[in-house]
């Protein structure tokens, strides 16, 4: 009788892999440019379908623009058990946020094929559409969930020109999106191995995350109007300077969040003055505002407290301020089961492991509704992540994939309710 | 023997050419959009020389991209008496600043020599490039008079892509720019009419301002250099965020120049952050600034005092700061002679004058060490500009061409020495 505790996926075809990954949109310093729908993000996931086709597998591509690839180690009809991430990246980002859980569900397939393995469900790799949010955020795994709505499509972070030429670049049409929705029935889980992005795991000195949970994200995109006036001629006392307003909001918002969210997080990420010139005060500040919580009634109180404390600087500058919502994302409490046996990974490869929520968002978060679904961290050298500077060792990326290995064969007997795999042992 | 005291501008000619002018570059709201050198700022000046030949001058470009057109009124080798303004604009800016300066220089030589006057110098209307500074600032009054360095042309305000794309776009180089100087003893002297942009003729209801000084202005580019990292999973006191010593510093400018230097301005026109995501704390983030003072060791004050609180922001948030210097303009007394005619001008006509300094930079200043410089302002409603809510009552724009008129055949005048014009009186 075979054990799968002894498998292991092939470190040298993961390492090759994933430096061969990192070339699409690579920068001068070492990092990614890929956001969704890019040249690059777009040539990434060709390349994932050619691998995962040499690899003996089905690639397929989905009207969300998901590209994934099948193997049929299941009963006929059984239901699929979907691992993966994401290849797209943030403006200048880092090699492992996404790449590495794509390419680890990759030699999962391949490990569980190579040993001709059946299992109780089919396996799917999967890289879903702009997780990033360059676009509209967790984008392909929001459409496949069947909770993608129209109002996402029509009201984008990146604006409706850049995701209509996005779209229109790979292929893809919103009604297409809009549908791409599958049946939950036939979703026996989703399992996510991912860098940690932040310094927890470091400080734990755990080698392994298991994921608890996922902060919920509210974002908006503020405008503040003054007017604009000669910046020489004009008096201090007399302007309606708009970037007053935006520069005071967003130093006021980091201490109202220290002091009175300290479990919070919030980003001004975007800032711009209009019409932008050295000798113009500005009439129209632009910025983006982001903020995420653990906790769906918390997240609630800080988007009224950021949003009054926003119209608050307006008066007080005399400006006007204009509010669009951005998005909203729910806290997603992960799969128990799915917590259990990644954390039953962890130890069968002697790994530690501690337990902590995700500040980041992520795919997972889209699907914990609709099956069990389970997230896998690994450290991150100096926290840093959305950045070239990011890293995390190659050893780390190496259990974190065989952790997802593991983690993936016991989710498969769990969900099933079979008790163990036939044939084998676990 | 005719009296000069009778001459005016020809109203219906002005205001008709005035209207077509605004034309090149509009905007919807009313507004002209013509940057330096863009297209609709160099076909505003193929049309303002198409309409200085068809009025029987001589229409010129010199090196420096400068549009102008000559009456050869005076006897010869008479050194020329300068007349005009500019006709960029800032980004969106208004319809009156600079053009009207331009159209009532070419109605003063339109009505000299339609009446064949003599006069003991030459006249010469012009439009000089880029005073608005989108590209360098005064460039082409600063090129006639001599006074452009190699420096300012390699470290433009508005980038060197910019302003060498300009160039060509222009057919100018950088060499004919700065070898574009006239000698000083070829300038009989220079008006320009100009609105004030400021609020302080209508306060005082005077109908003409007669300008007795223009402040300097000091540019800087500030770069605040932090850490990217992700939005989420950072812990706020963990961040080095770039947009948190740009914000603190432009709210903290303010209140240094309100508190300890209320007689002068700044601006921050300018701001941007890197990389720009929603989930990305931002790693860098770059601000224009401008300090202005109508004195030359207050405006060094301000200056260190300025770039002292942009590093102690930067210190405050763990940031790192570079400062690049992007122009600076020396206050400018205007010529008493010049402001001694432009008084007895408005007095002739019956228009009530005050003096005062001006707070926006002209192109006057450029030419104040080289000839007699003087500049007339007219009331701007509501004191705005630089925006396209700029207007001037056309009342007031024909008193200042009138004045313009009235003051040039005064200044020619008195420059020469010859006490009155052959043949009339004044």
């Amino acid at each position: 009788m075979q054990s799968f505790n002894n498998l292991r996926v092939n470190p040298v075809r993961f390492e090759d892999d994933f430096n061969v990954l990192a070339e699409f949109g690579a920068t001068p310093d070492g990092g990614v440019n890929r956001p969704a729908l890019s040249a690059a993000h777009l040539a990434a996931c060709d390349w994932l379908l050619a691998r995962a086709e040499a690899a003996g597998l089905e690639p397929r591509r989905d009207a969300a623009g998901n590209h994934s690839a099948r193997l049929e180690c299941g009963p006929p009809g059984a239901p699929t058990l979907l691992l993966g991430s994401h290849l797209d990246s943030v403006p200048n980002g880092g090699r492992f946020d996404g790449a590495l859980g794509v390419l680890a569900a990759l030699e999962t397939l391949r490990v569980v094929r190579e040993n001709d393995f059946r299992l109780p469900v089919n396996l799917e790799v999967i890289e879903f559409t702009d997780e990033e949010g360059t676009l509209v955020g967790l984008l392909g795994s929001s459409a496949l969930a069947g909770k993608l709505k129209p109002d996402d499509l029509a009201r984008p972070r990146s604006g409706r020109a850049a995701l209509l030429e996005g779209l229109a670049r790979a292929g893809l049409d919103e009604a297409g999106l809009l549908n791409a929705a599958r049946p939950p029935n036939q979703l026996a889980g989703y399992l996510e191995l991912h860098i940690e992005q932040g310094p927890r795991l470091l400080r734990a000195q755990a080698q392994i995350g298991i994921v608890s949970m996922i902060v919920g994200i509210a974002s908006h995109r503020l405008t503040y109007f003054g007017r604009a006036d000669h910046a020489g001629s004009t008096p201090m006392l007399e302007r309606q300077d708009a970037a007053q307003g935006a520069c005071a909001f967003t130093l006021a918002l980091r201490e109202l969040v220290i002091e009175h969210f300290p479990q919070c997080v919030a980003n001004v990420g975007m800032l711009s003055l209009e019409p932008g010139a050295f000798n113009i005060v500005p009439e129209c500040a632009r910025l983006a505002l982001e903020l995420r919580s653990a906790d769906t009634a918390e997240l609630q109180r800080l988007e009224v407290s950021a949003l009054e404390l926003a119209r608050r600087e307006a008066v007080r500058f005399g400006l006007n301020l204009e509010v669009e919502a951005a998005g909203v994302h729910q806290p997603a409490p992960l799969s128990p089961l799915a917590q259990q046996v990644i954390g039953e990974a962890a130890g069968s490869l002697g790994l530690s492991a501690i337990s902590l929520p995700s500040g980041a968002g992520h795919d997972a978060q889209s699907l914990a509704d609709s099956c069990p679904a389970g997230m896998i961290f690994v450290p991150s050298q100096g926290g840093a992540s959305h950045s070239p500077r990011e890293l995390t060792l190659w050893q780390d990326c190496l259990n974190g994939a065989n952790v997802l290995l593991q983690a993936a064969l016991r989710l498969a007997v769990a969900v099933t309710g079979e008790g163990q795999l036939a044939g084998m042992e676990i």
